[in-house]
């Protein structure tokens, strides 16, 4: 079996890190596995297969030899050593979203448009979280009728922000769980001082995620619109999104209305969602089977439930899912998207 | 000044609770105040004005006397008590659901359709808390133009699942909290087992508030249709709703898009919003202003921010609300019902 020489270039982060173990968990054919990171962590080792890795420096004469590059760093990172990467020969599969508008840059969830990865020239970005988990969950009504529109409203894990995020949600409640049972008041506001988010975010949300654009949206959440444009080649797909980060440590969940050109039923919605590929139909209510992020953290698969017709339009279908944002929204992307480039099974 | 013999039924739970509070607050002109509740409560003391009150039991011969019964208990409570107060000649201001549907019964929002108090057969219904919250958000645009309908996802507090949903809440957050503070590893499940709701609600959220109808919308989600119609007189009116429960203590958050019959400038709705009684604009993003629950907690006011126009619609505006939905979604407006039934100002 062919085998590949595979850099990650931001190796030590939450995203970085998941990498590392979906290569391992998928078999992916690895001669050389290049760990690249900043300066502070460069020396540090991580275990991979049993054998310790040591962090080498990403800087410009990093990539010399590898075949693939999957980039789990920052936008300004990714921008920086882009033309080196591809310099060297490697195809750069990169998480950050530098790159994603880019006309001749593929921009792939494998399930969805997996063909596109053979169309890249050099770089092929991996999608917004939110956007990878919300398409999952409505390809299968788009092979029904074309999807027209969407509103979707999103409730954010603390990862989504690295891995500091859940470091802070679980300091502060510890610091308001113990308040409470020491004085039997329920606190609304505690001590920790926010760093990673802009306010306390146990106990909160925050219906504020990415910095703001002209037509009052914030980055986050033209991504579902204008990623989703790319990845489902429908470049007239309308998309109203409110991201709210809430106080969950793992799994993204999103409640979405989906407008299509033809009315559809729950039935054959909820048939045709329970054969997609990397989905699962999670749709019984009755019986508290519904979506949530407890249940779906630590997998790949996006869980979809609360499947029902929406009240305003008639072609219009109404749900809510759930799935992890650091693996099929990041990290088991990437990942697929290579595998794939490789001509594997993803 | 007039004053009046007010009961409160189901004194001891955490509307009834709030609605002393805002009495007091409000100066509500009080004769005699008569709390009743359950048999485990009878005869517990609660304060009102420096005065300990005796909590009598909640039965038929018990409103004897009484002008106005606000009520915090149950349907069934609601349900089995409703005869003998109307009987008794008091009005039945209920926040429980039994009523809100009955043709005969105004279901009110004083400062939306206060006059409706006025049409009463002995029983005045307080609506739902999420429904009022996002009400007082939109009441100023549908004075603009007429509102045909609303996309709404909530994110609600635990305490409107009543006073044991915090409690449940923290005990959970002291656990995840306190084992991670130990371990040094991010927990996902604690061991805490759920009683007031479904599942673990501490880093977890749940889609299922209410329970399953026949369309596959929750009862709670139906109530934001059902009594946006009746509040705003408005009878064509098509919610879909998706509710949400969140690790949160006090005030409920709902993500809208509100459709109009006239395409809205955001400039309009935005001086609207900031003339309307009992809403305040809070609503300057970049500056990290936006409404959460940890500022609108403890308060009368709904907040309203994220402002902006629908991307899919040219007659829709998408923002979000927060309010404290033990108070104004709740407490705060049956007893602004009642101020305004004896014609005081609320």
């Amino acid at each position: 079996m062919k085998t590949y020489n595979v850099g990650i270039l931001g190796a030590t982060g939450a995203v970085g890190r998941e990498m590392l173990k979906v290569l391992e968990e998928r078999n992916f054919p690895i001669n050389e596995l290049r760990l690249l990171a900043s300066p502070r962590s460069v020396g540090k080792k991580i275990n991979y297969r049993g054998k310790e890795i040591e962090i080498k420096l990403a800087c410009h004469e990093a990539f010399a030899g590898l075949d693939i590059v999957l980039g789990a760093a920052a936008n300004a990172v990714a921008k920086e050593f882009k033309d080196d990467i591809v310099k060297a020969g490697a195809v750069f599969i990169d998480n950050s979203s530098a790159f994603r508008q880019d006309p001749d840059t593929p921009l792939v969830v494998p399930e969805i448009n997996g063909d596109d990865v053979f169309n890249h020239h050099g770089v092929i970005s991996n999608p917004n979280c939110s956007t990878i988990i919300t398409l999952m969950a409505v390809k299968g009504i788009n092979k029904l009728s074309k999807i027209t529109g969407m509103v979707a409203s999103t409730y954010q894990a603390t990862s989504g922000a690295g891995v500091e995020g859940p470091i802070e949600l679980m300091a502060q409640m510890e610091e308001l769980g113990n308040e409470y049972k020491e004085s039997g008041v329920i606190p609304n506001k505690g001590n920790v001082e926010p760093k990673v988010f802009q306010y306390q975010i146990a106990g909160n949300v925050l219906p504020m995620i990415g910095s703001l654009t002209d037509n009052l949206y914030t980055t986050e959440e033209m991504k579902m619109q204008n990623e989703g444009r790319k990845i489902m080649h429908l470049p007239e797909l309308k998309v109203t999104c409110t991201c709210v980060r809430v106080p969950v440590v793992r799994s993204h969940s999103i409640a979405v209305s989906v407008y299509t050109e033809k009315p559809l039923s729950v039935e054959e919605v909820k048939a045709q969602i329970a054969k997609e590929q990397g989905v699962k139909l999670y749709d019984d209510p009755a019986n508290k089977i519904y979506p949530m992020p407890i249940v779906t953290s630590d997998q790949d698969i996006t869980y979809v439930g609360r499947i029902r017709k929406d009240l305003i339009h008639e072609n219009g279908i109404t749900l809510f899912c759930c799935g992890d944002q650091v693996r099929k929204g990041a990290a088991t992307n990437a990942v697929q998207i290579a595998l794939k480039l490789v001509g594997l099974d993803f």
